[in-house]
């Protein structure tokens, strides 16, 4: 009880308990610097499921209440985590939650791989082409246009640059939303996660267009090159990564290391992670081929279990983090307010239409799970904005505008997912088995 | 093909593939830095499982191979990983691989907990008292002196802390060793467990008491709190902590959120080990007694597996580190590394008497397999050293011994640990059905 007081003294007063020398001492020797990180893990952890169980409860997606923990424990309200310090750079806390978020999307794209046989993504590879392709085009050129045209004198490459914000999909909340409801293996969620990659990246070439453009000089050999590698990478991937990965099993077990298997699955993951990361495309499109390779191996063995406990566990770190990086006090402006709206609400329009289009050869209904499925921008719009800022070429204003787009597709894409997936999953769920745990709701 | 090029380029080169400046802005996009972490994380894991793999072919501990990758890669001699800048300040891949490795032996110590029944703890607390005690004051004595009289004029307070240093074992060495080889359960393991526990509440004061020297001014009350709250917490825990977690179980489990019983766990490890911490004892401890509060409800749910998961992920960071702290360089010097040899023979050997003299009452071969338990020293020496390198009360030379002691004793304990359980282990072996895999061995 003692112990717990002392915790809650520390996170309302944002201090060490000890403040003698000699304890101070003390308490770097068991941690001290790392003694507040493990309470920002903690304090995180348990704001993220208790606002994931709220969210359950009111029957909406707990992806949306672990993003507004993070927005309720960030700089916005309570202003317990603290990832900058004054002068806006990352603090020690900000650096171990960014890594584990890192960490925490790679291995929630890894597991959903693992759920993803590579004759599913090439059945549905020439669809989700087109659904990439439109479906990054239109909020290009609609982001485009609008900033440039948008009172308040806006440049050229400022409007490019929140058109480009605009094209990449964060797959990684489509994903937990649609394995939360136990419908990763749809139709529909194939061509979202097909698409989702090719994406990727568009959207990466997109960005190094663009910020050429803003510092002057476009290297067109050098991202062609980027281009090639990235498409190579993936095809070569899927087309030998399994046949490779199910010959390789047997030997992998016999390893004298336990979980041998497991062992090697991480390795795979972080592997082409980083060789993604090189090639110059988001490492979480290698983390999601590693499980795609290793998913029929994966068959009667541990390694779902084993990948699941890992992505349980960084999994709010990622989700929370996009809450984080948030500060509500922007947005008492009005014009930055209804810009933002305006710019959110086209977002996800011309998601819808740019891969519903391509969609609507497989129904409307699937047109249209996949137009919202692809809305979420989620960490990836974050990060453009941040280059933007980071080359000048985005002014302040802006970098929130489209920051709170960011997180506003964010949080609208779970609930008009749940909608849209609605009826289908009753059936997906009788199928699976998984209809009790969804009739409590 | 080219990927893997690529990164084995970057690994050699240690810098990044593009230089380019539209090109390091998509390497920032898909993490820039955080690619970079994500390679080093990756050749740590590479590196810890290769040599994992080759010691347990040598038919030696796995352990060591895991520390020795650490000094691999590190600044002694590939240079792979850097975890300080010129200046000795942490780079961001440090504090990642730092943050990493506690949460890995946070998860390690939990993981042993849930193996651990409160009433075992409860039957071994009288001897494991005695154990801890005699085995803190008798090589906190020996390296006190030793320091005092070997020549090159040592100051008082230098000798004192290196008596310190000395002082707390690394259980985690322990436990990692002692659960891959199937032994968690024997009755010396639990002395060992529990001894370590109160070891590391002793370590910690006598820190208190020797920093506050080193500072002129010893506050005698704060350091009796700390003891008082750290005892009082412990057996609040052991006591109360079980009971509280089987009455809450059922309602955890009918959380609407997914793996809920997981996701209390977590909290629980992280919520007690940051109480710990706020106490003034080390975070592990609280994180052991978490585990052993859930041991009993975790019987027939998913829990076991899903925190192995965790651990495996995770103490790879934990091993590996502490090789990564150790330079080789500095124990060119003879006189260093004669006193290191020195100090790092007694260390083990007063350990060894201070800890096996009272277990002599489970017989001679008891108090050898407790002895040798609670020999490493890991990284609660290189904490200690770096305290008194922080006070100025330690000189760089004397550091270097202290870490040396400490990555010693850690490297000598495993296949002392593996002889002095050498026929115990086949026999409980046996009764737990893992006979199979260590006969391959």
């Amino acid at each position: 009880m003692i112990g717990f007081f002392i915790l809650v003294m520390t996170l309302i007063e944002g201090s060490f308990f000890v403040q003698e020398p000699a304890m101070r001492v003390v308490a770097f020797f068991s941690g001290g610097e790392s003694a507040t990180i493990l309470l920002a893990l903690f304090a995180l952890i348990v704001a993220a499921k208790l606002l994931a169980e709220l969210f359950e409860r009111l029957r909406q997606p707990a992806v949306i209440g672990e993003i507004l923990a993070g927005i309720l424990i960030g700089p916005s309200l309570l202003n317990f985590i603290h990832t900058t310090d004054a002068a806006g750079a990352a603090t020690t806390t900000g650096i171990v939650i960014d890594s584990l978020a890192n960490i925490g999307v790679i291995f929630l794209l890894f597991t959903v791989g693992l759920e993803t046989r590579p004759s599913e993504l090439f059945k549905v590879g020439k669809l989700a082409t087109s659904v990439a392709l439109l479906g990054a085009a239109l909020p290009f050129l609609t982001g485009w246009l609008l900033i440039l045209y948008w009172p308040g004198g806006h440049s050229h490459i400022e409007a490019i640059f929140t058109g480009a914000a605009m094209v990449a999909t964060s797959v990684g909340i489509t994903a937990r939303v649609l394995s939360g409801l136990g419908l990763i293996s749809t139709e529909a969620s194939r061509v979202i996660l097909a698409a989702a990659v090719i994406d990727d990246v568009i959207g990466l070439l997109v960005l190094a267009v663009v910020s050429s453009l803003a510092s002057g000089h476009v290297n067109y050999l050098q991202i062609s090159i980027t281009a090639i590698l990235a498409v190579g990478f993936t095809i070569f991937v899927v087309l030998v990564g399994a046949k490779a990965v199910n010959k390789i099993k047997a030997p992998v077990e016999a390893l004298r290391i336990n979980h041998s298997l497991f062992i090697f699955s991480i390795i795979l993951c972080f592997g082409l992670a980083a060789v993604a990361n090189f090639i110059g495309i988001a490492g979480i499109v290698g983390a999601f081929l590693a499980g795609v390779a290793l998913s029929e191996a994966s068959d009667d063995t541990d390694l779902h279990q084993q990948a699941q406990a890992l992505t349980e566990f960084t999994t709010p770190f990622f989700l929370v983090n996009i809450g984080l990086k948030l500060n509500l006090a922007v947005f008492l402006s009005p014009q930055i307010l209804l810009l933002s709206v305006v710019v959110t609400v086209l977002a996800i329009i011309t998601k819808l239409i740019g891969c519903g289009l391509p969609a609507l050869t497989l129904g409307r209904r699937r047109a249209l799970q996949i137009g919202v499925g692809m809305a979420p921008r989620g960490e990836v719009g974050i990060v453009v904005a941040q280059i933007g800022l980071g080359l000048a070429a985005v002014s302040d204003a802006m970098y929130a505008v489209v920051l709170f787009m960011a997180v506003a597709t964010t949080l609208a894409a779970p609930p008009l997912i749940k909608i849209a997936f609605a009826n289908e999953s009753a059936v997906d769920r009788q199928a699976d088995g998984r209809e009790l745990h969804y009739e409590i709701h």
